[in-house]
């Protein structure tokens, strides 16, 4: 589970922070507060949770993840993470 | 609190810069001359300083952040910053 | 053989992801479980495969293969890798 | 003076380059042959140079600054450059 | 001449590339198989080539050049290489 990826739609200071897809690590969703979700008009489901993506990055730092780099498509701001 | 996220609407060249959200450290905030507001429309508070991107990212640097990434989402360019 | 890209349309969630075209090595492209394929309105082939794209990052890292950079275009994210 | 940041519109192969704002260093703004201007319907001024990014990199390089990050937003491009 | 960006418009799977400007080495753009011309409605002019940014890529790294930072403006993929 070497890579991740985190996003956020456009504003940086609000919530909420997709972390994850339908095969991410339950346990490690479970500690970033992030719920399994269908969106609507979506056929796929995401890990959302309330919190800011620095809050986010913040836990995730503590756990062995490391960012890689962040973009942004359209409106969402990407973080790609790594943990070795 | 190893990351941190500064952000401007495109130009460079003029501030404000955001720098912070609601629960972001109010010393440091305080250091890059920013005040919590709530901007029309929105339902979450930001940090905001009238100093330029370049001004606050100098600033930072002398406390110890780094910066790891760039990017432009829509029209806001967003610099994340980190501390180790 | 020591860049490759691979990309995917917005949301990060969900596949397809696009890893080679029309030279990219086969044996690789088979390990990821992509195909040639010609899409509606295009003159050049693609390789393009079911699995997310954290799932073909991290089948690639087993490989040798590390992730440099991360861009979004348009509405597309692109992820380009280094193999030493 | 460790930050500095240069834009181009797109495209890259043709200047004019914004490499600064009104306190930028002039020293270094006139190395780079830039002038300081008010452009039509701002209000603020920038330091804008007639040589291509490309060459900017490459002045900017001998003096000892280093590109550490890239990106575009909305039609513009813009190196972030960080200097010991 | 330590600095040099290529660039794609968005599929990554087909060329054309660009990859110097009127002032580029043309030792190294005749090695990318780059000609110098005039886009239509363009004032300046661009060194193409008709390989795809992964084979320009791999050319490169063989000549020393290794890439820094990738971004996306508009529509345009933009590598951004470096050489010591």
């Amino acid at each position: 589970m070497p890579y991740m990826m985190i996003s956020t739609l456009i504003r940086l200071e609000t919530g909420p922070t997709y972390v994850g897809d339908a095969k991410s690590d339950p346990v490690l969703m479970n500690h970033l507060e992030a719920t399994l979700t269908k969106e609507p008009g979506q056929i796929f489901e995401v890990y959302r949770t309330p919190l800011l993506p620095r809050e986010v990055l913040n836990r995730l730092e503590k756990k062995g993840w490391k960012v890689i780099a962040v973009t942004g498509v359209g409106e969402t701001c990407i973080w790609t993470l790594h943990r070795v």
